[in-house]
């Protein structure tokens, strides 16, 4: 458990990456009391210089002994860094605060968005998680509408920017759009299709059941956020040549007759989300209209007549920002509340 | 009624246009027993040359004259040209084939695509329609399966390239990415929003419902097509940055129970669909790889368990070809047999 203190030591795992940068810039953005942040990274970016409120601060090698003295740490550097890691900053007094799938599912680990659950941080063991950015965006969707009109089932089908692989993928979309507009040949690494002017119905790895492993984290993940086993989610997760922002178009069924007006009342009141829903002057949630924004946009609020109390709607968020180090600076926010 | 003969005056208004260029290319390949093929657009494009089976012939102007002696007219230039001049070829003698969406859900008009419901043309009073490009990709999909195992709902999100709303489309996103790339302003003429990079949840008009005309088309247009006032389609229609090609994320809830494996298996047998379907192997319909091609290529198919008989599909189609002109060439195909 942490200690309440007047400063903390921050580490950052994974600090030379997207998610790693943007906590930098949201503390940066902040009033959280840090005393010490620590960059942290593999041995390919040991020495790079961050700067943080005004002092460049060199980036170390993340060993086994990086965390003494650490308070807080957050891991940005995918799963099998978390798993070797997390435990053993655990083991040395910090509390980690994890955006890996690696202990999502974990039945001692909160996943927590503060808007949704804040009230689950408190039991953690050590370890809390901070969901996908889909189930981030979803779950402060449909939460608010949950509470006031029970949801039985949701279809969604997410369409995700380049930045929730990291940066060999942002440069990949950029360095395939421009070879192809010159009609050179484009080079292919960080998936295994083309990019640019593309979609690929694929974003994480294949999974048995036929579903890929960011369509099970959404789907998994929503019913443990909205502490409702009863909430069914089927997904299907695109990649599309976007290069900062998720969307989703969720299809949800209602257990009771609730208007379109209901709904857009409902999300108005509600906490971390815009409803940004005029059709007739073309307002509606965009990817390039996210970024940066720290709230879940939300509109295209429609009824759907093919049942009974069926919505369609459309949310977008900044993945990297609101969907990853934004939710987790809010976690450590209510660490140490 | 088309009279039987050898060879047939065929028109083409629109001919300059994205569809109509499709529709001579389609012919070319073709052993449509084409006699004459004569170009018709706007005043603006008169004098353009169009070459057709190694022959150069000059766009004319669209009057009301244009259509005596003509045999069977293909409509590509947008609703109010059809709605004006259609009337006009049928009345001059010719069978009218159309792809805008002026007369699709009129009771006299066969909505047709030949592989689903051949049969509706034989009842045509001059007027035939060929169905949005959505609900051609989403018609051909579902008719096998639903001839097998019913279907009762369908929750479709569709992705859609720039080439369905023209040439002036395809030309922004290209120029809208050079100047992103360029760090220079963009201009738009085309969409009300930024299209490079970006997903735009709008395709076509707002309409009082809260849906867009394209999703209106896609779940009106489906059931006529299927011929089954049961069958529920809700939609929602996203314009996403990539050239050609549509590809629609589908969710259909089926009467009985039914394997993916034994769907894959009823759409490997289909007329007009390619099973494209092997995750692990990063296979998987995508824009980029239908373009030209005269299926439909369906993937990523899995059970949906949060429903009883639930099934999660994936589709893509080139919009302009197998969408449109392919459709089209293929009705008149129809009319001559």
């Amino acid at each position: 458990m942490l200690k309440k203190k007047h400063q903390y030591v921050v580490a950052i795992v994974g600090a030379t990456g997207e998610v790693g940068r943007e906590i930098t810039e949201v503390l940066e953005e902040s009033t959280f009391p840090v005393s010490e942040l620590v960059f942290l990274a593999s041995e390919r970016s040991e020495g790079e210089k961050i700067e943080f409120r005004g002092e460049g601060r060199s980036v170390k090698r993340l060993t086994k002994t990086s965390f003494a003295g650490v308070d807080i740490v957050f891991f940005a550097a995918g799963d099998l860094c978390s798993v070797e890691f997390a435990p053993v900053a655990v083991q040395s007094g910090a509390v980690v605060i994890d955006c890996s799938n690696a202990f999502r599912l974990e039945p001692t680990v909160p996943l927590i968005v503060p808007e949704v659950n804040a009230h689950a941080v408190a039991a953690h063991a050590g370890i809390i998680a901070s969901p996908s950015c889909s189930a981030v965006g979803l779950a402060t969707v449909i939460k608010p509408i949950h509470q006031v009109s029970k949801i039985k089932r949701i279809v969604m089908t997410t369409l995700q920017s380049v930045s929730g692989a990291g940066r060999k993928a942002v440069d990949e979309l950029a360095g395939q759009t421009v070879a192809l507009l010159n009609f050179r040949e484009i080079k292919k690494n960080a998936y295994p299709h083309q990019i640019a002017f593309n979609c690929i119905p694929q974003v994480g790895a294949e999974l048995e059941s036929g579903y890929t492993s960011e369509e099970r984290d959404v789907m998994n993940e929503t019913a443990k956020i909205m502490e409702d086993d009863s909430l069914q989610v089927t997904a299907t997760a695109v990649r599309v040549p976007v290069f900062r922002g998720l969307s989703g178009s969720v299809n949800i069924e209602l257990e009771s007759k609730t208007t379109a007006n209901e709904i857009r009342s409902i999300l108005s009141a509600a906490a971390g989300v815009v409803v940004y829903d005029d059709l007739k002057r073309n307002i509606y949630p965009m990817p390039i209209d996210v970024i940066g924004k720290k709230e879940v946009y939300i509109g295209r609020i429609r009824e759907d007549e093919t049942i009974p109390n069926g919505m369609n709607l459309w949310f977008s968020l900044d993945d990297v920002r609101r969907g990853a180090a934004l939710n987790m600076v809010h976690i450590a926010e209510l660490l140490i509340q």
